[in-house]
Order: C-alpha cells, then sequence, then structure tokens
C-alpha cells in the first residue's frame, strides 16, 4: 500500500459520513448545554471544539453503516462514546495534573480541578442519558460495562504505573482498560443497533479492541520519540509522571542492576535529577526497546484487519483497515 | 407528637426493611469489587462502611414496599441511589478539599485526589451498570436525568455559591441539584418499579424533593450552629470555603453597607482573618437568619409530609412521615 493510500483514512470515513458526523455534532452541542450552569458548555467546548479527529464515534457511526442500519440512533451512540471519552479526558488532566492537550492548555489549568470535576460527572451523566435513548439493553449494557472498564483501568493505572513489578500482561490490561474499551464499545454497538450477527458484532469488537491497542501502543512510543508540534505533548512526559510504559516495561526486563536501580530512583521513588531523561533514552535504545514496541503495535494493528475479514465488502472496510494501517503509520 | 415517636423514625424503617436492606448490602459488597484495582474496594469499603445511615436507598425499598412491589429489582435501585450518592461523595471531598466525613479522614486525605476521581468514576459506571437490570426505560431516564442534574448543581454551586448576588432561588436551584434530584429518584423509583399509579408516583417525587431540600437546610444551618461531635463537621467550613448558604444569604439581603463589605472580602474576594468567623455568627444572630432558616426548613419538611397525603394507608407511609420530622428534629 503507498503512502497516498494510507494517508488521513480518517479524514475519508469522516467525508463519507458528512452528515453523519454532522448530526453528531449537533446533538453534542445540544447536549453539552446546560439551562442553569454556563461553566458547562464553556469546558465542554473547550475540549470538544479543540479540533480531536473524533475517531471514537466515527468508528460507531462506520460500523452502523457497514452493517446496513438505517435508523437515527447510531448518532446518540456516537455522541454518546464522544462524551464519555470527553469526560475522561477531563477527568484524566486533573489526576495527572496536565498542563497541554491538544495543543491547548488544559481545562484544569484554564479554569480550575473543581470544574475539571464536577464538568466531567455532568458529561458522564449526559452520556447514560443519551444511551438510554435508543432502548437497547444490549447497548446500555455494552457502554455501561465500557465506563467502568475505563475507570478500573485508570485505577489499575494508577497502583500499577510506578510499580516496577509491572509486567507486559498488566499492561496490556491497564491499555484494554484505559484505551481499547471504549475503541471495542464503540465499534460494537454500531453492529449492535443494526442487528447485526452476533459473528460480525465480535468482529467489530475484535477491531476495536486491537486498534485501540495499537493506539495506545503507538501513544507511549510517540511519548519517547515523537515531536512535541505533531502531538500537543512534551518528550518524556510519561518519564516526568513516572509512567511504566511498554518501552520502560521491556528495558527493566533487560536491566542490569546499575540500570534496575536507576529505574528504581526514577520511576519507583520519583527522585528524578538534570539528565535523567537523557539516560532512560540512552537504555531504551541500548535494548532496542522502541524498535520491539514498534513490533507490537504493527502487530496489533495487522489483528485489527485481520479481524474485518469476516464482514461483507463494504467501502467503510476498506477505510476501517486504512485506518489501522494509519494509526501505526505515525511510527513509521 | 412525642419525642419517643419521631426518635430515630429510619431506624424503625430500618428494622421494616431489614432483609431488603441486607440483600442491598451484599449487592453494594458485591458490585463495588474489582477483579483488577484492589485500590477500588479499599476506597469505597472506606466510605460505605464508615456507618452513613443508607438513607436514600431506604428511600427507594421503602416507597416499592408501600406501593406493593414483590419483585427482586427494588434493592438493585437502592443499590444504584448508594453509589451515586458514594461517587458524589468522593467527588465533593476533592472538589472541597474536604478533610473529614462521617467523622473520619476523607478518602482524599488517606489516599489521593487521583484515587477519589477515579474511584467516582468506577462507582459512577457501576450505578448504571445496575440501573439498566431491571430493563425499566422510565426507570433509567429518571436515574441518568438526577445524575445529570447533580452534577449540573455542583456545577452551579462552584460559580454561584461565592456570588453575592446569589439569592434564595438560586440557592434552591442549587440544592434541588446536589441533594434533592437523588432524594426524590430514589423516592420516585420505589414507585415505577412498582407500577404505581402516576399520581402516587408524582406524590412520591414530591416527598423526595421536599425532604432533600429540608435535609439539605438542615446541614447548611448546622455547619453554623452544629457540634462538631454529631455532625463529624467542623462548625464555620462552609464560611471557610466561602460557601454562600442560605443563613448567609438571608443576613447579606439584610445587611448595611459595613456588612456587605464584610461578606463581600470574606466570601467573594476570600481575605478571612482571625475573629472573621465570630463576626458571622454575630451577624447571622442580629438578623435572626438561623431562625429565618430553620422555619424554612420546617416549612419544606411540612410539605414532604404533606405529599403523602394522596398514598393510602401503610405502615410505611407513617415512617417517612416520621422521618420527615426527624430530618429538622436536629435543629430544634
Amino acid at each position: 500500500m503507498n503512502a497516498d493510500a494510507i494517508a488521513k483514512p480518517h479524514e475519508r470515513l469522516a467525508a463519507y459520513l458528512t452528515e453523519d458526523m454532522a448530526a453528531v455534532s449537533t446533538l453534542i452541542r445540544e447536549r453539552m448545554a446546560s439551562k442553569h450552569a454556563p461553566r458547562i458548555p464553556e469546558v465542554t467546548a473547550h475540549l470538544v471544539e479543540a479540533g480531536g479527529k473524533r475517531l471514537r464515534p466515527m468508528l460507531t457511526l462506520a460500523a452502523a453503516r457497514m452493517c446496513g442500519y438505517a435508523g437515527p440512533y447510531h448518532v446518540h451512540l456516537a455522541a454518546t462514546v464522544e462524551f464519555i471519552h470527553t469526560a475522561t479526558l477531563l477527568h484524566d488532566d486533573v489526576v495527572d495534573e496536565s498542563e497541554q492537550r491538544r495543543g491547548r492548555p488544559t481545562a484544569n489549568l484554564l479554569w480550575d480541578n473543581q470544574s475539571s470535576v464536577l464538568v466531567g460527572d455532568y458529561l458522564f451523566a449526559r452520556s447514560f442519558q443519551l444511551m438510554t435513548e435508543p432502548g437497547s439493553m444490549q447497548v446500555m449494557q455494552i457502554l455501561s460495562n465500557a465506563a467502568a472498564t475505563i475507570a478500573e483501568g485508570e485505577v489499575l493505572q494508577l497502583t500499577a504505573a510506578r510499580n516496577l513489578a509491572t509486567d507486559e500482561s498488566v499492561y496490556l490490561q491497564v491499555v484494554r482498560g484505559k484505551t481499547a474499551a471504549l475503541f471495542s464499545a464503540a465499534t460494537q454497538v454500531g453492529g449492535v443497533i443494526a442487528d447485526a450477527p452476533d459473528t460480525h458484532v465480535q468482529a467489530l469488537y475484535d477491531y476495536g479492541d486491537a486498534l485501540g491497542i495499537a493506539f495506545q501502543i503507538v501513544d507511549d512510543l510517540l511519548d519517547y520519540q515523537g515531536d512535541t508540534g505533531a502531538t500537543g505533548k512534551n518528550i518524556g512526559d510519561d518519564f516526568r509522571e513516572r509512567k511504566l510504559t511498554l518501552p520502560v516495561i521491556k528495558a527493566v526486563a533487560k536491566a542490569d542492576d546499575e540500570e534496575r536501580a536507576f529505574w528504581v530512583r526514577t520511576i519507583e521513588k520519583g527522585r528524578q535529577e538534570d539528565g535523567d531523561l537523557e539516560h532512560a533514552l540512552s537504555l531504551l535504545t541500548k535494548h532496542d526497546t522502541l524498535s520491539a514496541t514498534k513490533v507490537d503495535a504493527l502487530a496489533w494493528a495487522e489483528k485489527a484487519k485481520n479481524a474485518l475479514a469476516v464482514l461483507p465488502d463494504h467501502d467503510v472496510k476498506d477505510m476501517l483497515g486504512d485506518i489501522a494501517d494509519y494509526v501505526v503509520s505515525r511510527i513509521n
């Protein structure tokens, strides 16, 4: 596949879904309003209109269309997914004490932690209102389960992230929680609302799960080798926040005693000094863990594409495959 | 009514509902578990088992029983209500930077703000999983609307609480959001799950709404005249946190220029000095606003009792009436 073909397939998908995406935007604006508390739409708009790609709601719309859905409720489910995502971002930035998101100051910095916590709660509640509207028990179960899995993954990350005993299987559990659970719920509910056969719904789940994992691994990799302009994040944020991500977990597994002492001091104890980030990067290079992490990301993207095989031919199916390639193309 | 008869009617109701309340406890313990993140049940247990009266879930069980419900799902709804309440407390303590709750150190103090935010999110998600289980659309709408109203009330409080322009009608809106919305949803869903007639469901809503408002006014009053041992809170917390509650709103309305300057400095600008709390208390006494606030609380309790009139005779109905008296008896 040449570079042009994989260039921004999410933009091709967005073009294909123009009307649906416009309906989602309208619904989001409508539902983020508040009669009594103007602070709510202010904070939400700051994040929702910061030019995110809206990949998650697009996945719901795409799955529903690919499965032949002709009703109106995929729009509600897409908006639900975006609200859950936005609520999670607001709370994440409080938890991580972040100062930048999507290249702009975070809401907790512009307003305060209080607003971020409470507006996040409001958006969670709004998402639950929205998800009841199609009247599908299965949809509500999938989405409320996803919300629980996300929170569980975030709590697990709190306790696991600074513990050098965290291995790749715990990392995967955290990633499934904090990222993949919403991707897989997003694609799955698109199939469910369209009344697709179980094998197709399962394929959509598998695609979303693998895509979400690939997406998060790429994110963790870019934290050590990305460029700040493109990612809107600073190199080494995860290191400074003492987060054990895949490149470091792989380096810890290969560490000699002296290296291990370095990781214990910087990650577990958090006693970081000037030059530590540079030394960390040199250890990742020495053990070639950035390359090994990249191999994992590519394998998950491949798994995502393979999951689509069982689904009938459709333009959207091709675009979803291209999106899996695109997600990992950021690290090529 | 003599003092014995109104003494702890919630304990009589708890005795009447012993089996149901035991089922709620079992369900709560079951659903607050987490396979992967032990931090979740630790934090939740700290709060859930701190000896709260569990008034809200009891109201759901009571309403369902009073309306003749014989199925199992009132237990799920009661647990839902308690999870929403617990999640709200965890987030409130972060927002207010509280250090004490129910006479014990808060979770944000014992663990950290991160755990309180994320475990709160987990409990919100768990509450939504639970509320889907009875399969009633109306129930889901009532409870997800309540969750949105609560968050909206909290955000409104953030912006209104330090603004001297906040009058009694805005105060009431905040109180309806932060407290009464969950009381009224708790009683209402008990009637809905029992398939009670609309007039009865409306009466249950009105009872919960008025009881919640009475409850919050009492809480705000006790903040200025309670005893720390009984409330587990310190006198003047609301003043120190610069919260405009009813006793102060009434005093601001009657303030002369000098008094108004005092409120502007201490509440709006937050420049508090030694002796300010004492001066604030003297102004509340001067304008007799603690008594006026008490009159309001009693009127709401009366309104709660009157709402019950339309419901058929039942032991539980009498106990609910007594609970309305009991809530305001704390300020007698």
